[in-house]
């Protein structure tokens, strides 16, 4: 069998793949959340994205709004803030933590029985920021968000909630579409600290293009 | 609707999740191979890489042998790193690096006019060290190693080669399967940074339980 690599420039690839990606879309996508889904489905190779994102309604201009006054993004892992592109989220005042392997964050969890997820969501719920959770692993962060919402104790500009899994993964992201916040949902069982990042990056992309 | 949370201890998630994942695996899969396949499921909720996984002869035991002897793991993304479990690693005297984002790579990269993902696999070539590259991201990153297999100047312990995309991607695996070079692939367009990281930790956890 011969192997044939297509010539395309190094910065030309993106562009390439996202034509390749338009073309075989399942069926027609709403044009301003087309960056989103397109994002996701190039993140993981995977057109499901195409069909299980998502949207709370206003959820593009509430979130566009939130990074453009600083919102600070939370996340679950270590590895979907590594995956944030913090140089452009740095344009608009904004910074990307996670607290999952702080000492106090540890010490929390095992003194509460709980997952240091949860915790790490009650020391993010206690920034004085505008915040935007991202959270592409834990489902008891998702659940832990969704209770501090209903308590009055937290009112999140985004919630991105798409954890990845097989349990409590498919209920945690149908409790969050029931609370009064906006959010950008993988409904079902996929999704992943990628997932997460790819989002936040989309919309500040989506950002990036309208100031172009 | 009434959305009801599994009670599951923190600790026993993984567990039950890999319960699941075994309850509906498509077919029966190799029980030596199994821990990496049903990591990647779990990875990205995706049954596709029970499938998709392709391993080379006596790979297993290659792999498991470069980690005990201290070999680094080389990624091509700050991500796939950053889900490496580096305290497991660091156990046998082994380091992950990513290279991507030096500056001395990235201005290789401009002067050659090719990717940063091309000058890091230069730059990690050049360790004196065994090593095993992980590669989730870039085909760029796989065709060079190809290449640098070919001409003699590279001979890794393992490469796992799962970039994820739809520019020469299915081309770059198929590519690296020909090399005489142990490799776990995840032949298509499917894989990323977090598969790449689940690969390199389910080796690692295959030795753990070993010595338990």
């Amino acid at each position: 069998m011969e192997i044939k690599l297509e010539r395309v420039l190094p910065t030309e690839i993106e562009k390439r793949s996202m034509e390749i990606i338009e073309s075989e879309l399942p069926h027609p996508i709403d044009p301003a959340l087309a960056p989103i889904i397109k994002r996701c489905v190039h993140t993981a190779a995977d057109f499901d994205y195409v069909d299980n994102l998502c949207f709370s309604d206003g959820v593009l201009e509430k979130a566009l709004a939130a990074i453009q006054k600083g919102a600070f993004i939370i996340t679950d892992t270590t590895m979907a803030k590594s995956g944030i592109n913090k140089t452009e989220l740095a344009k608009y005042g904004g910074e990307a933590h996670c607290f999952i392997a702080d000492e106090d964050v540890r010490a929390c969890a095992k003194a509460n029985g709980s997952t240091r997820a949860v915790a790490a969501m009650e020391k993010a719920a206690a920034l004085d920021k505008p915040l935007i959770f991202a959270i592409g692993n834990a489902p008891t962060a998702l659940v832990k968000l969704y209770e501090m919402i209903e308590e009055g104790r937290l009112k999140p500009e985004l919630i991105i909630g798409v954890p990845v899994g097989f349990v409590n993964v498919v209920q945690s992201k149908e409790l969050i579409m029931t609370a009064d916040v906006p959010y950008i949902v993988a409904r079902g069982r996929k999704g992943g600290s990628n997932i997460a990042a790819a989002i936040c990056n989309a919309l500040m992309y989506i950002l990036r293009d309208q100031n172009k």
